[in-house]
């Protein structure tokens, strides 16, 4: 951490600085020039919150230059993370997963229908909503419990992974019964209570970026999980908000590669959310996939128009076939096993 | 709402579209002219979601008219909503009402002082935090029941009113004990499973503004507490993110504006966290006063340079004063009371 | 264009707009419900502001349905621009072409080198600034003229095109005489005067987003060109601001594809400028290929530690190697032709 | 400057970073820890790109510590300037000076009654535009010379001053002809080429901060200015870009205190593009003069409705009135005077 100094800040306020600098147990290194005071700050400054040096009268700036997660780190760990879900399906090694199914768990047919067509393409996780966060009261909030049941009935008849969004800490419980990956909402990826018990849970988590987080603020985000003891953290882009309103959001592909160099962790990208159109999809996932990214999450539904949620973005099976042909050799070109 | 159809939209796929907003029980009018066809879709359209019609082939566009929110809306009350906390302070009306505290209750010496320092400047309303939402899993995170307690003893000692933020659903029975009003942080404006909870309350809410929410997400959180049962919602404008970074978020002033004639709900300003800056404070603080704010949250600390938080957007209980003395001649000339 | 009434508007104030809407040469029709009351103006819009409407006191809200831009828009053109700049180079069509050359034209020993590179690899376009736009007066402002000349030297050596980036009027006789394709440069995309004038230019215009532009405004640039006279304009995104600071600006790679939808003209992507960091080229330029851009501009720099500008972002000759040995099975795999 | 080394970097890439720095005459003192390598420059590192040194395969970050600015800044000047225009109007002192006119220049008629109307109330700066920078090529592009003309006359006629926007170099001659202040909009404000133009007049210039440009590139784009020999630059904060579209831009109240922190040079705030609103003018103003901003420029319009342009964010000269009196107890309030 390095600390600059105000020009015309008294030698008495210089002294506070450095005496609580000391005193927390730190090293100082003066860096100064004959124009400006600067100390770097020597030793573990991941506990400091740099903003709080503003609090001295004397400080005119500080600036952090370690990063301020640790197991998040490839720094902390050079190696890559895999997840192993078991059934030989592995997150961040040179398999591209494909996490599918409709946004929100509607009825059993549907359900059973999207299993089987999984199990027809060889996919092996089952995506659904059944506890939706909706920005509005009046729309339809999800099936609740008897979704996540139906979910594992269907995975189960169709040799399928199960990944549904936890609302809330009082309903992790019911999810470490009937999925195999808790998921955590991109509004929800500040919600530090949330992180904090899932970092108790044994099951993978799938951690969402929130729509105008940085990518420090997402690592900080596992971080808070991985603290809790829980290392199994994958990570997922799915669009932040930019000023343009013709996509739902704006897919950052470039947030694959800035985590996969910071990071050891998987990470995943959402072209469902992140561009809100059905047609974009297709394409979207090649980039994805061609990007390096370790797998895909994308919604598809048997009858879009009737979808109960986000129908724009939802492919349909005869769609999603197409999009697969395309994702297949190009998948052989890069060396990645769908999966 | 008007729905835009494709150029090239077969006559089948636009019927699909039609037949679904008559079966939905809602009227059409067609606004077609020779290079495009439009329809606008008449009824309360309050519960559509705009997006869902996306999923539909022949949508080029749909554009709400409406605003998706009813009780928050002006429209729905025209009048001021008034808040009266007892004891004469009333928020919503031509009080200016200071909400000032720490950021974190740190001990009881500090309280005490704090609190004294309100009675003296007969000051009515006590701001600190007990659970503090930090981006750090290695800093401070708060008092936790003790810090509420803390409070409830000095607030009564002094003759306050106490506000706090709540971390969770779990946590709310605890804060309906000891505070007098519940706040939610920006972190958690779309927890919907929060606010959800917080409609079922009858103490007011102190609804925080996201980082990077528009003002009709903001007001359709409001939306979802009032949906629940409970009116009394305040809104508070404590700085987006923008581009900038020299000051920590950007207070969007005119948001104060935008709220007042969207909505009939009282909004308030929270310069410290909008600078993160304790010089810009003061002149920030005149401003709201001098925008129409309903009142302020501002921080003081005894020692910010020793603050468990924030420190760096901290005043000192005497930069607080001159604060105060600023304001007071500001507040006669324009007609409003401090309190 | 659609105009919602306020609900207290008077009836001579509402009497004003249709009027006025009435004497512009346009009709309305009402679309009014029984709870507010709504019209549509029907006619060519385009020549409209919306944003003129909220002068009138009745108007609440003003919402365009038609696009503002025509000539550069898919509905006044279905089919794909084609912009062949002889010797068998076309962009637009299934060639994927590449611009590629250093940032800026340094000296001639460089621009041989990569003459030269180019030529063996086969590759047609070369790039280079001459003049740069620096956001420091202190730093390298460019070669100048004796730039462009060594620029076309090169060219005609080597058989290329020449692209280059014009910063005023006054130069673009100078561009004409030494370019092949006169490149506007992002924080240009609205100088509205450079825009008109180059509307005059018988050479093709490489229209680079602006950092903080919608897709409708880098189109109304692309419009104000078109309607001066020339319709050969080539799109380029180049990354735009977001709050991540990781990378220099964050590649929007939707945005080909909503260039795709909504216009005809070509568009490029610039994944050096978009990253900043010459680690992430090569993986954003394989997305781009994938995601459908009609061609890429990359910069490289036989020795990037030495380059006066961008450095940072330029690929050195080998790594530029690597990056069309990733290209090539790629492109055969999704029909591209690489030139 | 401070640099942090790879973990992984080679000796060899170390030392060639080193013997950049020495050889570009800084000096350097080593602040690593033993976790990681870390040096300062020393020197004057306003002329380095901190950029450009990631083009060095060893340097994992590069953090800049000085202020790009110099003249610009209040270390280098520490008394605030002041602009005198004559006939006792100085701005950057205790004046709170209003610029006062329609948006466009329409003709005589308008320009003589706001001409009349600010000589009445004892206004002193006239504001109007004669070349308009429109999005649309479609919209009223100005009045051109003749409006300037007609500026001057109307000035001349009734004591006042008179600022208008210039939209290229080629113009600047003709505005030194007419005008008092020269403005630069803020699609300009990174047009190089035109402030390197304006560095070589002796009129004061008026720079509009960019649409999305942080606080530093403002300051550098005065630099720009200042390193041409001009040193009258007075900057405006006329609204930023965000995600809320209620208003047109979202004014950044904040940026006064930042630029009067950083910098010399006197700051102005324009309601009325910072809004786009006209009933948001009157209380941002006020908040605008209680921040501290040196002045005003504000749109006023006879008949807004009928207005060429921005009608929608031009106050009547009856609102303009009641505006005038809620400032004037404000401003005796702060000791300000309104010029």
């Amino acid at each position: 951490m390095i600390i600059k100094i105000k020009r015309d800040a008294s030698l008495e306020a210089v002294q506070r600085v450095l005496d609580f600098i000391k005193q927390e147990g730190f090293d100082l290194k003066d860096v100064s020039s004959d124009r400006v005071k600067i100390f770097g700050v020597i030793g573990d400054t991941s506990k400091l919150e740099a903003r709080d040096f503003y609090a001295f009268e004397a400080v005119a700036e500080v600036i952090r230059i370690q990063s301020p997660y640790k197991k998040a780190s490839r720094e902390f760990q050079s190696n890559d993370t895999l997840i192993d879900l078991g059934d030989g399906v592995v997150i961040g090694g040179d398999q591209h997963v494909l996490m599918i199914g409709p946004c929100s768990v509607e009825n059993e047919a549907q359900m059973m229908q999207v299993g089987a067509f999984l199990q027809r393409h060889n996919l092996k996780i089952l995506r659904g909503g059944a506890f939706k966060p909706r920005t509005s009261p009046y729309a339809f909030q999800g099936m609740g419990e008897e979704g996540l049941k139906l979910m594992r009935r269907v995975a189960d008849r169709y040799g399928l992974k199960v990944i549904s969004e936890v609302p809330s800490v009082s309903a992790i419980a019911l999810f470490e019964k009937y999925v195999d990956i808790i998921q955590v909402g991109a509004r929800n990826m500040q919600n530090f209570h949330l992180l904090k018990a899932l970092g108790q849970s044994r099951k993978p988590i799938f951690l969402k970026r929130g729509l105008s987080a940085t990518i420090e603020e997402w690592l900080m985000s596992a971080e808070y999980i991985m603290h809790g003891g829980n290392d199994q953290v994958i990570l997922c882009e799915r669009g932040i908000r930019t000023f343009e309103t013709y996509t739902r959001n704006t897919l950052d592909i470039s947030a694959v590669l800035a985590v996969r160099e910071l990071s050891h962790l998987p990470v995943i990208v959402d072209p469902s959310h992140a561009s809100g159109r059905y047609k974009m999809i297709d394409p979207l996932a090649q980039a994805a996939l061609a990007v390096g990214a370790h797998g895909q999450m994308i919604e598809i539904h048997p009858e879009p128009e009737k979808a109960l949620s986000d129908g724009a973005q939802s492919l349909t099976l005869e769609r999603f076939e197409r999009l697969l042909e395309h994702l297949k050799p190009l998948a052989d070109v890069l060396g990645k096993r769908l999966t």
